[in-house]
């Protein structure tokens, strides 16, 4: 049986822009207490990354006047995945525009989905070079085990919310090439969240639906921690550092993530997160649809998911909104 | 910059087909031991699968005059990609032979690497279909969590010993498009260990030096657990169940693996390994490469390499070299 | 500074004794999710033991026309350490009863708590002798590590409800020199928790308040595993096998033990937790005191309290309570 | 049967002096890579401590020309308690001298074990006021967990070398009536080592066989870390820091206790150690004895005893020894 083949084109997420508007807060958050290097800062930008990290960055913290997503990028396979990718994306009608002078990266292409999430596309990278200090013991390792805080590891994946979700995932399957594992539908059809992956990981970035009507929001970004008794440690490092814990630790029904939810001091939800051995091999994974039922008997263990996991995202809500 | 593409066309290791001169106290301790499920019995063989492998199986278990591996069999992420990979084969010289009567999968083409190992190709699949007994309480799991023995999540990889590794490689490489992660060289310039990934999982397979000059021959079979605790419990389990560990648990340099060797019954070594949240994301990941005195350093956190890691394998050595 | 010296009678909780009106269901949760060892059958119970138990048994399970608490039972540090024991509790005038004839141990000598819970204390003891099948690999070891559902280690605490929690605790003190490490006083006054210990484990037993005013119930008893990680296990084993989660995991604020909490068929409360390596070891540890706000705060990392902690206990509430 | 009553009179270990010849470099050790907190300085000495040691401190470092063991004090389980120990000890023989001034605790009465090991008794001590920045979240807590370094949490055990290690043994028992939970004897019936208890933790101090006749000698003091994870992660702590890394992780047959050992810079050994929920209830424990034929087979899951475990211990054998 010959069906179509997958597009292997993106070969996986590099990094995220956070805006906040408490820029110095913010960086003794991600710093002091998630435990990342700083690799570089440029105008109002300071950048960050996990130790695990390949390229020069996986976080990008720009000051602002709100919180929320600067945007996301991928890095793509090849030059020719690159060129295949805008390509597609043109044709699909999306705008997107070429930035030449990118700090840490090569040439990258902007465009927005349709919920207006700013996302972009890169093939030629920097790869961090460690600093003497920060130099690792093994030479696999992009940079040392920093023993500080909740030692992100690296960058895992991102959540935005969308007003219409079922678009989003139906532009980014048709322009990227990316596979659905996971995703949730409701009684009256409508689409309340989709897991897309380019990889072997389950998910690089999902969608959850966005209650208010108001489009562009986020709703996290997650680092991967190297286990799930780091992310129980991480727990006690937010409690004592006095960061808000949303909700957590547990394991989510969709996708079984180990994860840990709290604020950072910009107003973004920052989640810590661990898979345990799982992967999708498969590469015709069928997706797997939870009801609206299914949803509503709460994360793996039973926890009930939090009110304002329905609620909170960046940037806050207009006042008419609320 | 515009270079070649990788190839993606290789899916993932599907499973291994390990023989056995003990067939039932083999059985036995995958079975009872490894937590595993029997998922099928054709002619010789039986066949077990870890609660996480989507496929029917994962390990082939054959009752032989000896030890060592049957075959390994890799699925492809495509059906042209399986057309691809056999002309690319066929192209490179290599004898190719259609089977079109498996257990558990479709038509597969078999053929074997310069030392003599036989390995397979397939792209069509049997999904596992869970008996009511073993259906998990999450839709999105293969089969419920056994809560038995050492509770093998998936099959991860495999190690065959070789005469002549580089040729090994370079003729993967060549026909597959597999990467190549970390590898090692010796200060003559021999390559002693070569680890090649067809996906993000930083190996799917390794090779290493055959020191006695006999071809053919198996160094290990790898099962990932979930955690790291997970491995020091299996120490336990194994102790208990009188099982030879050999060495472990520790931290390979050499990809960082935590791993716990033991001898299955019928002589063949069995790890069970942890990776963390380590995947190799980069598309254009650089070969690290181990010189022979940092080889000689031992594991990561110091542990000598044990003697017969250089010297067991399977099946036993002619009695002409011992 | 001379002060009183701590008395040190009471050597640790010895088991404890849950009833049950589906016997052979409760039995097969102990035995076949618990992962504990069945050691003796006398009349209505089954006595069953975790690995490291070092007496005969650590659980009695009794068919009854409903749930609840049997008894508990303490050993003492020494056969002068019983009679002084029975000797204070008689001086403080509790009516206090020798029964000769007792599976697994000597003579017990019982009385009832302020609340009507019926307590045991004794000596002479039986030390588990394992059959050759669950012999262990180490001598220093009571029994084989079962590789079994939650793989019980040891029985760790349990959790009465009274009406009036104060009165017990000074009971407990002043007859059998408990003490109490931690306790929760409200605004009125009235105390609402108290945990006590006989050694450096920071609890023995704890007793809150019964929000009904009917006497002698019972809220749970708990079991040690042996890593947070095992408990994350658990609660995948518990899922897995239909048993219903009513909160966790988690760490409670109290105390600091990671906890998770189901139901077993006969209704009784089942905690299994683990401690890290947390000890009292202070002989004049100063209790902490824990007031009504604080205690709203919910448990460590904020999950709040879940409502049925506060109702539901063994036996069920007669209906004109409920 | 009424037989002697245990002797309860010593609570626990308090602390350890530690000489090092190299004060800067071993302060920055047990600060910086052990994550402990300096909480005194005074003459030639550093004290410090883990987040949860309730004393002021648990490791006395103090500069000096050589490494060893300065020595090691208990605290009694009352006033009383103290009386009646240096009584035993005087009329046991032994010369004890009362100190009146001493950092963090009140009057102490030192006396020297048979092999010349200073060791130290005292009742009245100093709790641990953590100041503003290191104030814990939850009250139960001494000190804010650090998330830095290896997170020691406290003070666990030490080892001594002795000459005589039975005569050490029965001294001990016989004046501080502490418990020997287990020991090695070997064929000769000479005793290689002992493990005693004052309390429910399998063990306070151990003493093993000094092979080149020199008494005094120290073999490693131990703190206890919150999971096996913790002692993995420390591993890759000290591999980053560039600190020798002797053996482990991996688990003792003898106790059980999951370790990792390593040499600060002064040369003393130092253990990371983890006892799962491993408690020594029985107050009547009979003494595992472990013959050499069990030792041979090295440690639980299969490691070989190192060699410098047998031939290293501080101060540094004398020239005409080695």
């Amino acid at each position: 049986m010959q069906g179509d083949e997958p597009v292997m084109d993106i070969a996986h997420l590099g990094h995220v822009e956070l805006l906040t508007p408490k820029p110095e807060e913010s960086l003794r958050f991600f710093r002091d207490v998630m435990g990342m290097t700083v690799s570089g800062e440029k105008g109002d930008s300071v950048f960050l990354r996990g130790w695990d990290d390949y390229e020069r960055y996986s976080l990008q913290l720009t000051a602002s006047h709100t919180s929320g997503l600067g945007h996301a990028a991928f890095r793509t396979r090849s030059a020719q995945a690159l060129e295949r990718r805008v390509a597609a994306l043109r044709a699909d009608g999306a705008e997107v525009t070429r930035t030449g002078e990118n700090f840490g990266h090569g040439e990258s292409f902007r465009f927005r989905d349709p919920d207006g999430h700013v996302f972009e596309l890169y093939w030629e990278t920097e790869w961090y070079a460690a600093p003497p200090d920060r130099r690792p013991a093994l030479k696999n390792q992009a940079e040392r085990y920093p023993a500080r805080g909740v030692n992100v590891r690296r960058l895992d994946h991102f959540n935005c919310l969308a007003v219409d979700v079922r678009a989003c995932r139906e532009f980014f399957q048709r322009t990227l090439g990316l596979r659905c594992t996971e995703r949730i539908e409701l009684d009256s059809g409508e689409e309340a969240g989709m897991w897309l992956t380019s990889n072997n990981k389950s998910y690089d970035f999902a969608f959850t639906k966005e209650a208010h009507g108001v489009p562009g929001r986020f709703h996290h970004v997650t680092f991967a921690l190297d286990s799930r008794e780091a992310i129980l440690q991480a727990a006690d490092t937010f409690l004592e550092a006095g960061v808000f814990i949303e909700t957590g630790p547990h394991k989510h029904a969709v996708q079984q993530t180990f994860f840990l939810y709290v604020w950072e001091p910009g107003g973004n939800r920052v989640e810590v997160a661990h898979a345990g051995a799982r992967l999708i091999l498969a590469p015709d994974w069928k997706t797997i649809t939870w009801t609206e039922a299914e949803r509503k008997k709460g994360q793996a263990w039973g926890l009930k998911t939090i009110e304002s996991f329905h609620t909170h995202g960046t940037p806050p809500l207009p006042d008419s909104k609320r």
